[in-house]
């Protein structure tokens, strides 16, 4: 039995085993009465459904949702979407499944960039801030998250849902935040500040165990948005001598980035470092959509299948002339 | 020179000297480069736009914006409003005045019911509270702020706008709250704590001075949600012991009382308890503008005339039957 | 062979027979030709999908939708709700099944205060109208409709969705209401008049038989609020002397109390009395969808599952601390 | 001094004297103290706002509102509109101001087409409907409110709001609605009825006196959608033998006819005459409006000014080629 | 084995064979492992959904989406639904099938009306414009187009989806069009052109072979209403001497026959012809869904299931008085 | 008389005489039934409004709107804003006003950025272009438009309304928007020609004369959207070998640049290219506004008045840290 390929390369023929992260695992009644299961599964590249028919009493009993697991099966289409039908299952054995392959790295669907990377790009630009109390603010941010800032993930489920997408979608902001702050003449240590800061409240709206992202309950009861206020306001209260305008400026651009009360900001930009962060972090998350939905669309036409979301099928063959 | 009747009672023909509180001063320059001074002045019924149309550089000296002024002058109609045409003014000399009848209290638009009957129920219902960590927190919040709190409008335009108008509004919420919570069984100190705290905010968010009510900087930037929701957080870590979940809870209350993203809150109401405080804040709100509204309608029809905040008119002749 | 809990007590591992009112019935043709069918069932205190996956076509003969019926069963997980798996199934025969112990109330899902009850406080509120002539017109209405108001349910989905609902829904807004109006000084007599009326058109929009609910002609063309209206719009005029002003408030409180066009009232609400009705009516059913929400729920979290029409989950660890 | 022309004729340099109905008076206090009296005067043909520049007091004691007038003044342009700056006025003395050409039909807006002829083709659309019963109920209708629907205008400001525009409305209502029954098989006699019925409330919702429009309180409180369905629902039980399901129908028609909830329709169209109806009633009440702006605008592009209400300039130049 | 009813008459308890369009082919795996075949049939009167369940892997190789088909099989319901189990299945042979009596024209979901009457019509109305350059164009957009006019659906899903339907729209609009332009001194001529090339960029937008409708690349990225505008403004280019104003007013007519921004026009209606076109689409499209919903419903009450697109149910029974 | 300063630095107390030229004229007939005179008057720096109310009648007749004039007068605040009151005024006699220091160029609002230097910004990045056929259209657009490229404003009023704007629009635009194709490895030759095309179509749709914006024939009845389709396409099909999958890029990216149909859009993005334009050109359009909002306030506080536009008061104080 040869190795599966990597999710991403899976094709409706593909047969074989393979190591994958499984982030969730439910037990249903079929309609003949017979049980089965439903699982999730990703390995660094994408992420499937996969289903165990046979047997599912005794499978359900191997592994749980969040361990790493061992597959048999092969791949099929269900409504133009591939899916794997599980035919054997068990956890991964660390030691002795290492000889064989097994890397946990490659088992989390993660961001394209490496890490370290973009983690050393930000600190840099952090290191750059003129203003001295905002630079001492944001290098304890980053300080004192940086173990969270490194792995989570961005969302849910909507934009840059995979390790590392949180920092993936902050340095990528960083980036053409800044040439849009000098363009406009706006003030780039404040743009900075605010796409660091913008989403902070997430490491405490989320919750990110073993690939698998859900909220908390100061996620449901008071959102990230709030989260990251009152974050930001005891964390510039812990610098010695911090201006208060600035701080009430930080506090601004976090209440404001999602542009509109309509999308859940309590007030709407009002300078233009507000309205440059609003406009970055919409596109960006806008683009990774996209991005996504063209790369996961496999059908053989110019357009992706209908993207819910959006509204609107899109473009794939944009590049081709 | 007959005293003007209350400015409740003016009526087209009211002419005579009074003291009232003047909330702001414009001046302008007329169609025939003349110049004239339009005023807001107040007393504790009622408030009205005043003009002076002679000598307007003359009177300008006299007297400043949130100071207290001794008046004379005659009432007129301009579109179907009262307003008052002043032939003289000049600031109040509180201690020769007083001979005359002058009083501060009887100058300033102010709630009809007493501050301290009010003020006395609310320290009621807060001493009634069951749980303890939640009383230390309300009465802390009562103590720290009674000043405020006593004195406050509710708002700068929309309801409860006058002296002691936010107290006015907590205490009739507490008592409307308090027999809803009964009614359906929910937690009735979550809900009084709801109702203190939801706009507490305010106190931040607004500059309360000499009868005129501003934004400040704080209140534009973040608002009295945001400001709210950091004041209860601070406040509740600083009760010892004081659990997690109530917190939570707490600020729940105070993000989701405006009840829809579209009226500005980041997250809408996930409890009963925010439901109820959420439906008793617009319901407080708006039958106070209802009865505004009629009060201050000078027509004899039956209905007032259009009210543009409201979208309609509203019904005057509700009691005759 | 034991006898099944009560539904709202249903877990996955039950297994026995019990009474039910089968509320509605359905054949399907399964994926592999096979017919099966779909019920819905109901006790006092729950309503369950149930499904008949073998012999089908000869269990289909032996009972229709709207009657009582004798199952034996087990329960099943499907999509993490509750449903019973029947296998075997046959219309109750009333004389020899009570020996069994079948009662047709335990069978229906009912509201969990006692009618009588409601029913006594309900027409005490009436008999203590101050205005003679809406004393009259209410108890009119109470007369001519006591069989129904006793019965009914308040909606076919959204709340209150089970025998006796109509009347829990208006005995609670009737104390809410007397409550609220007496806070602001507005006649409590109409808005009881209101709570009453408001929603009196239902008992002919709706036809409810033996458990289910279902559309009228007159429910899809004109709606209840046209309903009510001509209902109170007749009934006033047979009360002879009765006030024109009084019978356009009483309609107006019908026509106004969705609150706004938008959710389908084509006037809005121009009196106190009105704004407090519509507040009143929001805020039960509101509730009424929180608290089954809640108690519906079987997850093992702080929140519910979404909200579909609420747009959220909910909290259910609102009463721990 | 000359005579005036006709309103619609009037320019900016006119100078003369006239009969009009005068429909509205305002006494007002200027900027420099002085009273002035704003005024709206009609004739057949044009509307216009009338100003009393000097002797405002004495010439306010010489007619009311509601009363036939004789004006002598000149136009002027203010703000691109024209209108009347009068320097005498008194009210007619028919008897006398007869031999000089005062005619009361000539001093009231008035639909172009002459009301005879309209309502001789309303008459004989009615005594061709084929259902006897429907035929006897519009019948009943037209006989027992003849005189208002020959005077009445459609509404207050948006359209046809002038004399005979009511009948004018329905009368181009029912052309086209049976135009199109017929190319769509619906129901011809129904959708003659709902044009006639549609707004009938509006004889209640509305006072017409003298020219002027003013709403009810059965019309602030109910509206004419709620007033025509009692209308109608009492008209048809008064028809021996009315069948329930075409009274239903009716009242569908009547309740449905603004299309959408946010139009103030508590049901929306559920049949293919009511969809004609609220299509043909729209469409009607859409070229009235258009047709008004071009006319009225005095500018001499092939654009309106911008039209507020409709959110655009309309074309002027569509016949031209 | 008897020959199957037209699909407009299918029963639950048909059972025979039959010719037939296949517009859709697609292969699913089943829960059970199994392979199955999902179609889309139709013949001149309907269209149904397919399954094969049995040996799916070796019918799939006898016929492709798009192809006439020789069908044997029994209908069945699902969901409320009828739908066709098919045991056999091949492409058909058009010699040797047509003695069997296979007709493409019969298997082809088509508008009730025949073509040529209604092109007959169509071009009459044509050579009957007055202006000359207006009637050029509007005949060489026939005679260019006229293949595709005669045979093309007017819509992907929501009206008129069928051989034909375009033609029938068309013609429909024309008719009604003109009377409506007739009662308002409109410019018939002008509404015929709008109503003619309205949805002319459909053709472009639109990809119609063999029964099955999709969008095309242009259609995605620009919509018939911007490829309907180039086409009428090259196609007035082209006719000599075309005057400016008259090709800009078609040109109007395209962009704003939606009625509004939120439906997709980029400029609302500004002349009357516009006002008059947009209706006229609107109401037409309307009256074919509701017509469909009403044929297509096999429920017994006097109205249809809940109708997802028009949000309402829709009544059945009004002319049955 | 000195001189008066530049319009930016004009104060309340200014008076003197100065060039400008003056963009609007309206006479108007003032309540006492003088006239006067109402003026726009631009130089390089601002626009204000003035007013003659003094000989009237006689200035008149001394200039037209679109005239370069000579004026005398004062400032003076008129509800917060300054406005200029005219004593004295005449046309420009431009050999012997010259030597009094006439400019054209001082007399025209503009943008702050040199032309010249702008143009040689955008035609070196149209150089750089890497595809051949995209190279050619954009060179020609530049080339047959130059004129108007070099002169005109972006809009009517929202933003960049003055001489220039509508290049430093797109010049800004195509550098934002260069680096954000980068930073997401978009076409950034798309991206270029997106910027330089997507209000191409205002070139048509506005017409600019004498420092006066307003709309054309073909600007009302169809739109810039529309016209910038047309040009786009002619101009592409005019390249010879145009591909057209390019053609269809290019027309996707004009169409939908407003990002949805509620802004006129009636596609919207479906590509990165497109989803990059809209933000960028909806970015560069906000800070214009929030720009000029902060720059134009007189007020002494850190926010600007209301700005109606965009519903909010903005901060000013943003870089006092």
């Amino acid at each position: 039995m040869p190795r599966l390929p990597r999710l991403v390369e899976l094709t409706a023929d593909s047969e074989g085993w393979g190591f994958f992260l499984c982030t969730s695992k439910e037990l249903r009644t079929g309609r003949s009465g017979a049980d089965f299961l439903t699982l999730t599964l990703q390995d660094v590249s994408a992420q499937v459904t996969a289903k165990i028919l046979d047997d599912a009493g005794r499978f359900q009993a191997e592994f749980e949702a969040g361990e790493f697991v061992r597959v048999e099966g092969r791949a099929s289409l269900y409504n133009g979407r591939i899916q794997l039908v599980v035919s054997s299952i068990r956890r991964v054995h660390p030691d002795q499944d290492r000889l064989e392959g097994f890397r946990e790295d490659e088992c989390v669907l993660s961001a394209p960039r490496p890490v370290d990377e973009m983690w050393a790009e930000l600190t840099a630009r952090v290191a750059a801030v003129a203003d001295a109390h905002l630079r001492v603010l944001l290098t304890r941010i980053l300080v004192d998250h940086e173990a969270q800032l490194r792995e989570w993930p961005a969302a849910q489920v909507i934009h840059h849902a995979y390790r590392g997408g949180f920092l993936e979608h902050i340095v990528k902001m960083a980036d053409v935040g800044a040439t849009i702050a000098r363009a406009y003449g706006a003030n780039a240590d404040l743009v900075l500040a605010g796409v660091i800061l913008h989403d902070i409240g997430k490491l405490q709206e989320l919750a990110y165990e073993s690939g698998a992202i859900s909220y908390t309950r100061d996620g449901n009861l008071l959102g990230h948005i709030a989260l990251g206020l009152v974050l930001v306001h005891e964390a510039a209260s812990g610098v010695s001598g911090f201006p208060l305008e600035l701080r009430a400026h930080l506090e601004h651009l976090v209440l404001s980035h999602h542009g509109s009360r309509e999308h859940g900001s309590p007030v709407e930009p009002k300078t233009i470092e507000a309205f440059i962060l609003a406009a970055v972090d919409e596109l960006d998350a806008r683009i990774n959509q996209v991005r996504r939905a063209v790369q996961e669309d496999a059908g053989e036409g110019e357009f992706t299948a209908w993207h819910k979301r959006l509204g609107r099928v899109l473009y794939k063959g944009s590049k081709n002339f």
